[in-house]
C-alpha cells in the first residue's frame, strides 16, 4: 500500500492528505437541515449529513489528491450511527481509488492490538469467508506500549499489504511533555523514531519506503528535520499544517531529496475552507468547490516551498 | 463515579473487575452455533453470540463484583455489528448497576480527545435533547500526547461525574521499552504518574480518591509499590492478574492502607474459566457458573493476600 501511496503522490504531484474530520461547526448547515427534515434532530440525521458532506468533498477533490484521513473520533462522538458514517466514508473513498488513512491512534497489549489490526486493516474468517470490519489502508498507532503493542499491526500490514503511521512527535502544544524528555541525552521521540525504523525494516515496499511510517507534526519543523534523517525509509504523515499553525516553508525538511517521504494533512483548512474569508465567495452551498480551491492553493504552497 | 466504585467495592468486598473480552476462542461453541443457525456464519451472528455470552456472564457474577471492563478492540474486530454488541453490553451492565470501565485506550490532540470523551463518557446535544454515543462510566486513556490530550477527558469527567484511568505502566512484556527509560534519573512512568496526580487534583471524590486513576500492570509489582506511594489519591486499575502471570501476592502493594485504591482486572481467567482444568466439571454449558466460581476464588486469593 505504501507503493500505491507513492505512486499516487507522483501522479497527482500533491503530497497532500485531506482530513475528513466533520465536526458540527464544519458541516454545512443546509446538509444538516435536509437530514433533520427527514429524520429529526438525531445522531442518525447528523451521521447522514456527515456522509453527504464527505461525499461532496471527495467528489470535488479526489482527482487532485492521493489520500484522505478520516479521524474516527469525530464519528465515534455520535456512537453507532457515527461509526456507520465512518464505514461508509471509508468505502466511498476507496471506490474513488483514494488511499484511506484511518486516524484511529490505537495501541494496546499484543493480543488486543491484534484485534484492532484485524478490525481496521485485516479481516476475520467465518465459515471460510472473509469479513472486514473497517477497511482502511493505513492506520495511525500509538507506541506507548512498546514493540509487542505495535508488532501485531506490522504483521497484518505484511499479510494484507497495508501500512501504519506510528505517533513519534505529535503536533499539539503539550506534545513535548513526555515526547521531548531526554533519555541518555536524546529526546524520547528519537528513540521512538529508531523503533519505527526497526519495526518497518521487514516491510519495505518496491518504492523503497516502509509500510511503517511515522507521525511528526508540522508545528515542530526542527524535530522534523532530525527525524527525517533518522528514519530515511519511513514516510512521514505530517499533521498540523494550516489551522494548527504549520506553514509551507516549515515542511521542507520533512521531505527527502527525492521529493518524497512526507504527506501533509490538512483538515479544517480544506473541508472548512468555505467558512474562511479567503474562500467566502463560494458560500456554504459551494463548500466542495471551496475545498477544491483550498487543495489547489495548498498544493502550490507546498510545491513552491519545495522548489 | 469514583465514589460509586469505592462504595461498590466496599459492599462486595471484592476489588475485582471482570474483563469482558470475548474472543472467538473464548465464546462457548453452543452460543456461536445457535447464532449461526439463525443468521449464518457472519459477523452479525458472532456479535449476537458475544452479547449472549456477556449476558450469561454478567447474570452469573453481577452481585459479586463492582465493575466490568469491556475491551472495545475485541468488538471493533467485527466492525459495526461488533460495536453494536459493545454498546448493548455496556447498557446491559449498567442495568445491572455495574460500573462500566470502557477499555478504549483513546488519546489524541485536544479537539480530538474532546470528541472521544463526548462519545464515550459525555453527550452531544441535538435539538435540546441529549444523546450519548456509548455510555461507559470510566475510560482508559493513553498519555503519550501529554496534558492537552488528557484534559478534555478530565473536563467531561467533571461535568458528567465520570472517570478515567491513564496508562502509566502497562502489563505487557515490552512496556519497559519506553515507559522504564530514565529521565533525570527517574523512569518515564513516574513522570506520567506525577501528571496523573496533577490532572486528577481538581476532581477528588467524597471518598478521597480522584476521578483520574492510573493503569499499572500486576506483572510489575515493584513498580506498583512506587507508583502507589507517588499517587496516593489515584485509584489503580491493575490488569495482568491470572492469564498474564500476576498473582494475588503481587497485588498487595497496589493497595493503600485503607484496603482500597486498587481494582484488579481478570479477563480470560474469569470468562474463560470453563476451559480451564480447574473448572472443567462445569462444562461449556456451565460457562457462567464456572465464571462465578472463578470470581469467588479470585476474591479469596486477593483477600488472603491482603490479610
Amino acid at each position: 500500500m505504501i507503493d500505491k501511496l507513492v505512486e499516487k503522490i507522483k501522479k497527482t504531484g500533491a503530497p497532500i492528505v485531506v482530513g475528513l474530520d466533520p465536526t458540527m461547526k464544519l458541516i454545512p448547515p443546509q446538509l444538516l437541515e435536509a437530514a433533520y427534515k427527514e429524520q429529526g434532530e438525531t445522531p442518525e440525521a447528523v451521521a447522514e449529513a456527515i456522509f453527504a458532506y464527505n461525499k461532496g468533498l471527495v467528489d470535488a477533490v479526489y482527482d487532485l489528491i492521493p489520500a484522505v484521513k478520516p479521524q474516527i473520533a469525530m464519528y465515534e462522538t455520535f456512537g453507532i450511527p457515527g461509526l456507520i458514517a465512518f464505514d461508509k466514508t471509508v468505502k466511498y473513498c476507496k471506490e474513488k481509488d483514494l488511499v484511506v488513512i484511518g486516524d484511529i491512534k490505537r495501541g494496546d497489549i499484543g493480543s488486543t492490538s491484534e484485534a484492532y489490526a484485524q478490525g481496521h486493516l485485516g479481516k476475520v474468517v467465518l465459515g471460510g469467508k472473509e469479513y472486514r470490519g473497517f477497511e482502511e489502508d493505513f492506520a495511525t498507532v500509538n507506541p506507548y506500549l512498546g514493540t509487542d503493542g505495535v508488532k501485531p499491526f506490522v504483521k497484518v500490514c505484511a499479510e494484507e499489504n497495508k501500512g501504519i503511521f506510528v505517533l513519534v512527535k505529535t503536533s499539539n502544544p503539550s506534545s513535548g511533555e513526555f515526547q521531548d524528555r531526554l533519555i541518555d541525552g536524546r529526546p524520547l521521540y528519537e528513540l521512538v523514531g529508531e523503533k519505527v525504523v526497526e519495526w518497518g525494516s521487514e516491510v519495505i515496499g518496491k518504492c523503497g519506503y516502509s509500510a511503517v511510517g511515522a507521525v511528526v507534526g508540522a508545528t515542530y519543523p526542527e524535530q522534523g528535520k532530525v527525524l527525517r534523517k533518522l528514519m530515511p525509509k519511513s514516510f512521514i504523515l505530517v499533521p498540523g499544517y494550516g489551522a494548527q499553525g504549520g506553514k509551507g516553508a516549515d515542511l521542507v525538511h520533512f521531505f527527502n531529496e527525492d521529493g518524497l517521504g512526507a504527506i501533509i494533512n490538512s483538515s479544517r483548512g480544506i473541508i472548512g475552507a468555505y467558512q474562511q474569508e479567503k474562500y467566502a465567495s463560494y458560500g456554504k452551498e459551494g463548500f466542495a468547490d471551496a475545498a477544491r480551491a483550498a487543495v489547489l492553493d495548498m498544493k502550490e504552497d507546498i510545491q513552491s516551498a519545495l522548489a
